[in-house]
């Protein structure tokens, strides 16, 4: 079978592996930032996994989506709090979300039948 | 033939589906609301049409833009006012648009091939 | 009585006077393209000018609502008109256009007023 | 002293009442549903009202994260959470939030100071 | 070999000129005001093009970065100063950005490896 | 005499002072990485500082291109390559970024008569 979750991972893996090793020093720390900010703190990192989901969904870049959806199953969130959360998105952010909460929706069905 | 339209009505479809399966009351009531603001109200069908293509085009949303083409096509619009819709999205959104015009045209054609 | 539609109109030709001494080719040429995109073509003004306020809404862009919002008062335009095509921009652009929907509505109202 | 939460609030439910009297079917239900949006579901208001603020803050809709701030706050949101929430925000939606951050940090203080 | 630099160029060319024929005068002028932002005036063309990507990017526009990227590196850009861009732009766009960077940076390796 | 130039900046430090006694670590380190970004590389800062000011203008947050524009001009950007600049903002971002180019023209003469 067609495995998209893995290839999303293998190509966001990939090219992240060249874009540190390209050795740019304000990207680097980006990327390590990135890491830092959904640990847990004053919030959960679950709370904080679907903060960075709402924020990716209004700003709608479907990888962003992707990467926080897998955060957040491995973190507990359930089907229905994913769904408020994208609700919430959908009307902050308007109908033009419509259309990457269908492939948040196709893709977390295939989160699912990992 | 590959056909792109099909394919991409069937996918919306099939997705809209399952995330009303859901049951989320929140997008359920986006949903149902987007169905009546394109009725026949103080202004035509048409003219809401062209309003919903031109905010699909500036906020460059590619699956918004291609169902309301094709919902403006039904209701008589040509292609000289669907192309003078679309003028004022790259001169207002900026050449930014131009690659949602160059997909625009794309997909009117496979419209008008139907 | 302190006049506000005045004094963004005033504003606006000053700076644009200023704009244009500079001299800067590209910048004239977006001015001279934005008068007449708005003209009369296969679309009435009237059309246009919806276009225009329902893109600069979504947009979220004040001074460009407000730019239109005259322009489609002059051009007959009624209340409900307006209100019909703000709602798209609401829709499809989600609810952080009400701030912007707010000081269009103060804005008509000042415009009915003079 | 000059209450300048008071004074967005006055405004804001001056305009709202204005708005809701136009009697648009489309907005009254936008309305609604932003109402509803935000109520206790599966995931509790206090988490919802930080989902709202980082999605107003990463789209840059200063009224918006106002809005959530003050309900937030309500809600039992400590500093540090909103400043989390805010971090969040930040990154994901680049160094054009700060201007944001900044207003929201002096609204916070305001509405601390009542 | 698949060549995806040779397949985008040729799609583009194909759908302009389709939009070209289609005679509309604001596109046409809009097109040919595009390729006359971009020529050597009080910057230099590779300033002009860096400007431009960077603009790309930040409004997340991967058409728009491919275009720039190759025209950025047929005046001399080095790998360096193209990320060095790329940073300020996910910097100053965020970490939404980062995916258009992924993409951005294989599209360069693709015009090295031409 | 009024002294708009002065106001802001000191607005700005006042808030960020705040912001980084906060003490969120994320924000001090994007405060800090902001700082690092625009310093001499592999391109110049005055080059860099224009990468800032087209990102800010198609981004359209003015705190952020007047923050650029005093920047710039102490690194010798002279007023016809700060308008090339924006021509270029003007063009891939669209008109909705003319009433931001307003703002900017008035604010490098504030800086210009200081």
């Amino acid at each position: 079978m067609h495995d998209k979750v893995k290839e999303f991972n293998d190509y966001r893996q990939k090219m992240n592996d060249k874009i540190l090793e390209a050795d740019n020093k304000v990207i680097k720390r980006i990327y390590n930032l990135d890491t830092n900010t959904f640990k847990e703190g004053h919030l959960p990192v679950k709370t904080k996994e679907l903060l960075g989901l709402v924020a990716s969904a209004v700003l709608r870049c479907d990888d962003c989506v992707q990467y926080h959806l897998e955060a957040a199953m491995k973190n507990g969130v359930t089907k229905e709090e994913m769904m408020e959360t994208m609700s919430i998105a959908t009307l902050v952010g308007g109908t033009i979300v419509i259309p990457h909460l269908r492939r948040a929706v196709e893709y977390w069905e295939m989160l699912e039948n990992k």
